[in-house]
């Protein structure tokens, strides 16, 4: 028979037959080590899943019955590419807490905030473009840079979040090689993975440096409610008008409902919704009218301190852990909200060389490297206390402490990598920068 | 104040700074009438919303009560980027009814198969390539297509669907141009726009073709289980495992979930997962998990059944209603399953130009030049039958039928655009081909 000679005689994809796009999607770090890192004697301080203990779930389960009872119709059909009209009222509600005034129709639902930043590359970049980022940077982000082929240039942070200095330098040089970046990507609080925040006095500073250079700024902040001190800081978007703000529900309420969003500039919005039309045709109807009850239905602003109370306690075992348990030489900083630490281990220490070992001495982080997109970040690594109990993010920093004084002593012994110049520094929460090299 | 400052000194986008793949997105035809074709005096027989008048919402909404209780912690919870693995399982069982014998591991699930579909697109096209697809085809597809600058070349279809010699004389002629088109997007069941199916003794043939120059299939088949004799035909992908096959949850259960697949060769998943995370970074585990309880717990061969027989009656009323109002020149096809019928109109009639004496007339199509890439279709429209109820499809032609001839008795008075060329054929349904110019 035909079609089956026709499935004999074809062979598998050339990878030619790929589009150039695919060359720069790489599988980030810890994927290999993914069905490894997942057992649960493992103490995963790799990924950034927020912690649900503290969802209502009974009272879930019954609004979530109620929405398909009265409105199953409309919840389980097609809706708008742009977002159930209720949801995006609310929306501007969640996002009046940091001070923006918005206008619903300037709001655009999506699959999760990554689908915003997704699409919003996809609308302003063309491959070879520049994206400015700080380094290090979200890794999703900078998946979806490499897949529009828009190439990130990093600018670095201190303890203040993103050096004002050094974005001018940033635009000037790239001015004088007539290259102007299409936007600015930066998360202002709580930086992933970094877990600073940008100092209040910088921000509108870093507006007026972006307006001079004529480069436009994205705002990602899935995280600007989760501070532990019940402090919050003003949006980028509240000072400026034009900055496209990304938001989502991942974290304040839950993740796996895939609820995020954009509020962009009327001019750009209209693109955007036809590149969503064109992405997903529109997001699930079910999951935004159930979001939209619950913020209509419940006390979210509570729920949101109680998780960021939780956070907080993890925070402080970890830092607890890390003063108690790492060797001398690390770095690392303070968090003030938020799920990261950013750690920084003696010189000769390589973080993504070391992983398979801490993963089998049963810890898993995220090793610095896959937050730069330009190899940058080998002494660096990521540590998230979002998930575990405070128990067992202390025993992970001790099993970690543990692989990297083995890592030390080879060092010692062979004298190999390690260029050891002076004595290491005491251990501890410091300044400079977590992108100190 | 400094941002103030920069708010009011920075002015909207200037266009040059999107990306040049926004050229190409475009609002579909109808988007413009939309406000006014949504209003409930208007019979709608453009849009393609499924019927779920007859989904049992009650047990439903147990099911996910049940769902939140029981497995909260896991449904609200990101998840992995390939799919819920139950899900892809149960997936696989759907697949086998048309034939396909299929691996979880190969099956990505997606956010609907639009997801599936601009995926594909973005891991196999560059700016330039060449797609094959039927001529009419999916708007969904064609905005896709256009997303990512790829060019379309049409193959017409008659009524057993797309005819092999014409995509063999496509491939020649681009073959002589040094183009290999990077794949060939089909809906085989049921098509949409054109509501043909592709003959089962030209699939192999199809197939073959496509291997001899060394072009991709992708096969869309949403419709495939709702035909009207309660027959399925072989899947494109169960003659052939390079297939790339996608598939929805969309018209069989409900479309508000947005869920989706894609299963592929495994030269290809990996590619894909890469995408879909850059995307979403997951589906939505809450939808995935209740469309697997759903599969698992209810007699879903069952509801599709009931689907199928609901949209037979209207599919029935709209036949009946086109043999007693269309005017003389009017030809169309009788689909045995799916959601349209492709209607050509007498010549000199616009109806991209009708249209919007058509919604004042409160009836609405889907214009035919929406279908094509290459402006071709003014002289057709789509009507889709799954969503008004029969009483109101007939009430619907009849209006259309009335703005139909006040188009041809303005085209008698004045002669303009008329180029009658010998007498008008009568009505009625007809061979040939749906691509009739």
């Amino acid at each position: 028979m035909a079609g089956a000679a026709a499935a004999a005689a074809r062979s598998v994809v050339p990878t030619e037959r790929f589009a150039a796009r695919t060359a720069g999607m790489t599988a980030s770090e810890i994927r290999a080590l993914f069905a490894v890192a997942s057992r649960p004697e493992v103490v995963s301080l790799a990924g950034g899943m927020p912690n649900l203990a503290a969802l209502p779930l009974d009272s879930l389960a019954v609004e979530v019955a109620d929405l398909i009872s009265r409105d199953g119709q409309v919840a389980l059909q097609y809706g708008s590419a742009q977002g159930v009209p209720a949801l995006r009222e609310q929306i501007c509600e969640v996002m009046a807490l940091e001070g923006i005034r918005a206008d619903p129709d300037d709001v655009v639902v999506t699959v999760g905030s990554q689908m915003a930043l997704d699409l919003v590359t996809r609308i302003f970049c063309d491959p070879g473009d520049v994206v400015l980022a700080e380094g290090p940077s979200y890794v999703g982000a900078l998946g979806s840079f490499a897949a529009y082929q828009a190439q990130v240039v990093h600018v670095a942070m201190d303890e203040h979040g993103l050096v004002p200095e050094l974005l001018r330098e940033a635009l000037q040089t790239l001015a004088t090689q007539g290259i102007t970046p299409k936007f600015l990507y930066t998360i202002p609080n709580f930086h992933n993975p970094a877990g600073v925040t940008l100092a209040v006095e910088r921000r509108a500073e870093v507006l007026e440096i972006c307006t001079t250079y004529g480069v436009g700024v994205v705002e990602d902040n899935p995280y600007g409610l989760l501070g532990f001190s019940g402090r919050t800081y003003p949006a980028l978007r509240s000072l400026d008008r034009d900055v496209v703000y990304l938001g989502s529900f991942s974290k304040t309420f839950a993740s796996g409902l895939r609820v995020g969003w954009a509020l962009v500039p009327p001019a750009v919005r209209d693109r955007l919704v036809l590149a969503a039309e064109s992405a997903t045709l529109c997001p699930p109807s079910f999951t935004q009218m159930l979001v939209s009850r619950y913020l209509a239905g419940h006390e979210w602003r509570t729920q949101i301190k109680t998780f960021a109370e939780a956070y907080r306690d993890r925070r402080d075992a970890l830092l607890q852990a890390l003063e108690t348990y790492l060797p001398d030489g690390c770095t690392w900083n303070v968090p003030d909200g938020g799920f990261y630490v950013w750690l920084t281990v003696p010189e000769g220490v390589d973080t993504k060389a070391m992983l398979p070992r801490a993963v089998t001495a049963r810890v898993a982080y995220a090793s610095g490297t896959g937050f730069y997109a330009d190899g940058f970040g080998s002494r660096q690594l990521r540590l998230s206390y979002c998930y575990p109990t405070p128990e067992r993010i202390t025993e992970g920093v001790r099993r970690l402490a543990g692989v990297l004084e083995a890592e030390l002593d080879v060092m010692r012994t062979f004298g190999s990598s390690a260029r050891q110049v002076g004595p290491a520094p005491r251990n501890g929460p410091q300044t400079p920068s977590p992108h100190t090299p």
